[in-house]
C-alpha cells in the first residue's frame, strides 16, 4: 500500500469522474488533503445536498428542488411552445440566448441503436402525454446536431405531426465568427440548403 | 438563477479544484447528478474520510492514518539516511523507484521569496531536532530540480553540513529515453556536470 486507506479510496472515487484519469485523480486528492478542512467539506456537503434537493421537474424532467422547475413553476412562460432536449444542461445554454419564452422537455438522451437506446428509453412517452394535456402546438426539437439528435428529431416528427403538432427543429450552419475555409462540408452544405432571404 | 440553488453551489464547489473551469465544474455536477446516488454519496464521504482519518505523520510529516506514517513504523526501514522532499506525493514517487530505503521528511513547499516562503515556513526546524535525537547520517535532498528546490538543497546543505551529515541531491540530467536533439540547455548542461565513468 502506497497511501494510507482512506487516500487510497478518495483517489478512487475521483478516477470514477468524467476526464479524470489515476494523476488527475491523485492531484486533487493531495488537494483536498491540503486546503483547510472547511473547504474540502464544503464540496462534500455541496455533493450530498445537490443528490438529497434536486430532482427531476415532474413534467419537464429539468432538474429541480421542489416538484416543478423554475420554468414549469413561472406563469410567464407560454406553454404552447416546448423545446425538447437531450440533457438538462442544454436548457441552461438555451436560456443563454433569451429567445425561447416557452417551456422545456428533457428526453434523458437521444435515439441511438448503437448503444441500444431506443424510443422507450427516452421520455417521448412523457412528451406525447404531456402535448394531449396541455395541447402544446408547436415542439422546437433542440437535440444536439448529429446522427442521434437527427434520429431523435425525425421519430419525433413522424410521432407528433399526425397529431397536428408543428415540429421544427433548430438550425444548423456555420457558427457565427466562424470561417467558411474551415467549415467540414456537410455544415456548409447545412448553411447552404438553410440559407434565408436577407 | 439558471441552475436550482444546490446545483450551482455544487458547480460552485468544484470550481475551487485545481484545474478545473466553469465549464468543467458544471460537466462533473451533472455527472454527479446523473450516476447513481450511492456512487455521489461514496465521492462525498471518501473526502469526508480522507480529512477525518488521515493526518500528518508526527515525525516525518508523511500523509498517516495514525501517529506515524506507514515507513517511520516500518522496523526494516534505515533511520540514518533521511530523505527530504516537498510534498507527501514525492514520496509516493520515490518509493515506486524502490531505490531508498531510508525514511523521509516531508517540508512541506520550498523557498520561494517571491511567494513569500521563506525557510520558517517549511519544515526544516523539525528537520534538524529530528537529525539531532535520531543521528541521521546522511539527508538526500529531492526536493524538484526548480530554482525554488535548488535554494532550499542549498539552504539545508548549508544548515547540516557544519553538523557532520553528509547532504547530498539527487542527479539531474537528461530523462530516461529522452533526446539530446530536444533537451534544454540547462538540463544537458547538467547532464554533461554530472557524468559518470562507464
Amino acid at each position: 500500500m502506497i497511501y494510507p486507506g482512506p487516500v487510497a479510496k478518495l483517489v478512487e472515487e475521483l478516477e470514477k469522474l468524467p476526464g479524470v484519469g489515476p494523476r488527475t485523480a491523485q492531484r486533487l486528492a493531495f488537494h483536498l488533503l491540503k486546503v483547510p478542512k472547511e473547504e474540502a467539506l464544503a464540496l462534500a456537503k455541496a455533493i450530498v445536498e445537490a443528490r438529497e434537493k434536486v430532482s427531476h421537474c415532474s413534467r419537464c424532467f429539468n432538474l429541480a428542488e421542489g416538484e416543478l422547475c423554475e420554468y414549469c413553476s413561472d406563469p410567464r412562460r407560454d406553454t404552447k411552445v416546448i423545446c425538447v432536449v437531450e440533457r438538462p444542461q442544454d436548457i441552461v445554454a438555451l436560456e443563454k440566448t433569451g429567445e425561447h419564452r416557452g417551456l422545456y422537455h428533457v428526453l434523458g438522451g437521444a435515439i441511438s441503436p448503437i448503444d441500444g437506446i431506443g424510443p422507450d428509453d427516452l421520455r417521448i412517452r412523457e412528451l406525447l402525454e404531456r402535448v394531449r394535456q396541455e395541447g402544446a402546438v408547436e415542439l422546437i426539437v433542440a437535440t444536439n446536431p448529429r446522427v442521434e439528435g437527427e434520429a431523435t428529431a425525425l421519430y419525433i416528427a413522424d410521432l407528433f405531426r399526425p397529431l397536428g403538432v408543428r415540429v421544427t427543429r433548430i438550425a444548423s450552419g456555420l457558427p457565427v465568427g466562424g470561417d467558411l475555409e474551415y467549415a467540414d462540408e456537410i455544415t456548409l452544405g447545412r448553411a447552404l440548403r438553410g440559407r434565408r432571404e436577407i
